[in-house]
């Protein structure tokens, strides 16, 4: 019927994606106190920071000494984002706390790619060399490519399945000129554009291209879709999603009106593991980090079992009122 | 890879579940605008009142005002909920202005049974003997059978889709004995315990001994699984669901935490149309009368689409750029 992966691996993006879009200052060490929080839930890779221009990204102006002092779990690999060089220095300076790995970044609508960082596609593809060579000359291993906007585009609307193997084909390029080993293809549905259907065709087509690929998907609920496409995802064998914990990171009620915010890390994990589909994950763990986050930013988020509850409570006392 | 229906068909039910659970008074006039907005969008089946005791639900205290006065709309049918015959008695009276159709109301879980009907499951066998014969005097049609708790319970916990069957099997033998024709078995996961696979399962299971009968799914939202869901009805071929505008019937946020909507109704809409598949309904009304309904409860509610917006008018900017 389906091809559901026995295991799935998650990239925690709740305090990059919350933090950079709260309008509150919060304190550093709240911050601090959530990645912590994190850091004991069984998640494996978090993403705690983005290293952008703190005057367009006031949340970010603190990104070092969040990483000077969060407190580093053993065996979780905690990651920074950076959109240019700039921001890739920046993290080099962090490298003994940060997992610091080069991604390969396309977007598969040029409209988006001029809006959002002053590129054509071409302009972005000689840049994506140059951002090559630094990564090589720094000796920082690169093994990741991203799409962006994949599955559709504010500015450009529908995006063809083939414009995005276009982007891949670039990435694959770019690393076999380096000698990159790329082990995950990131596929954003950076708009919430993507419906179940195109998750399959585009994960589909690349698949189909680069059977040996894995996959990666990142998922934006704008529409209410986020949990339904990691279900498409997971049909076809996608066994990597990002998330962010509380559904943070998008606000869709007073806050920010129309924010979008990625799939929410503890739907994801209820989801997969009552399917049967292990995540490594303590699920009462990461909603007590869950309500942390909403206690942090101060307004209601768009998680659910946060406030739902796990079924295995239920289950238990179920049990309990049996035995009894 | 699935057998997606070409068209599905949605019951509205969100004036009888979001009145019912608000627990400020909402004018009668504002439910009947809310209504007559609702049948303006193309939806066929509206659902808009509960005839149960006011004392308990006092949010339906004016069912009867809001019957006499909402404008019935052509080609719509509009329907009353009742669990028993005190409620059904009050429905008759607005036969000419309903469509009075009979149920036959079982529950996977005898204990949520007890607690929410104060009746065994020997008892509601009973009673739906008696209530068949009630449907048969007065000569109203009966065309469906229901199961509650299809998928789990917060009293019971799982929920075997061997137990379902026995539900399934009752309906089908009391229908049997008063030559009613069952045309729709709606499953419902009452309390939010389903995920796409046990949607699978125990659709599968039905569908396997009642190859002809039509399958409709009652799916809440409490813990962010309802589309999820509805995608895997749909990939069995499910064609029939029950929703609610907005998401009314919950608000997982500041004025009922833990509430469990019903599938949102313009995010279901979205994702079928979105996957070429017919609902019916004008997905830009229907985000109007979502708008409507937050107005009218005064307090934000689950539905995504009425955030994120339709992409339709995405499409177009981009068509009239291009065309410039």
């Amino acid at each position: 019927m389906s091809d559901l992966p026995n295991r799935i691996s998650i990239k925690e993006e709740g305090p990059r994606e919350g933090f950079q879009i709260e309008s509150a200052a919060i304190p550093t060490e709240r911050k601090v106190a959530l990645i912590d929080a994190l850091s004991g839930t069984g998640l494996r890779k978090i993403q705690i920071v983005s290293f952008v221009n703190p005057r367009r990204v006031p949340g970010m102006a603190d990104a070092d000494d969040v990483v000077r002092t969060f407190r580093k779990a053993e065996g979780v690999d905690y990651y920074a984002l950076w959109l240019n060089l700039q921001g890739f220095e920046r993290a080099l300076v962090h490298r003994a706390r940060l997992a610091v790995r080069g991604t390969l970044q396309t977007c598969a609508s040029e409209a988006f790619l001029r809006r959002n960082q002053n590129r054509n596609l071409a302009q972005n593809e000689a840049y994506q060399r140059h951002v090559a060579d630094a990564y090589r000359n720094a000796g920082v291993p690169v093994d990741r490519g991203s799409v962006m906007a994949a599955f559709g585009c504010n500015f450009e609307g529908d995006i063809a399945p083939a414009t995005v193997l276009r982007m891949v084909d670039l990435i694959f390029a770019v690393a076999a000129e380096n000698a990159f080993q790329i082990d995950e293809i990131a596929l954003a549905d950076t708009m919430g554009w993507a419906t179940p259907r195109s998750i399959k065709r585009v994960v589909g087509a690349v698949r189909d291209r680069y059977p040996d690929a894995r996959i990666n998907l990142h998922l934006h609920d704008t529409r209410g879709m986020g949990i339904a496409n990691a279900y498409a995802g997971l049909e076809m064998g996608v066994d990597s999603f990002d998330a962010s914990v509380a559904g943070l990171g998008g606000c869709p009620f007073a806050a920010h009106p129309g924010a979008s915010g990625n799939v929410c890390t503890e739907d994801l994990v209820f989801m997969c593991e009552e399917m049967g589909i292990e995540t490594g994950v303590d699920l009462g763990a990461l909603i007590e980090a869950a309500h942390l986050a909403r206690d942090i930013v101060g307004h209601s988020l768009p998680g659910h079992l946060m406030q739902g509850g796990k079924l295995s409570a239920l289950r238990q006392a179920r049990k309990a009122v049996a035995g009894g």
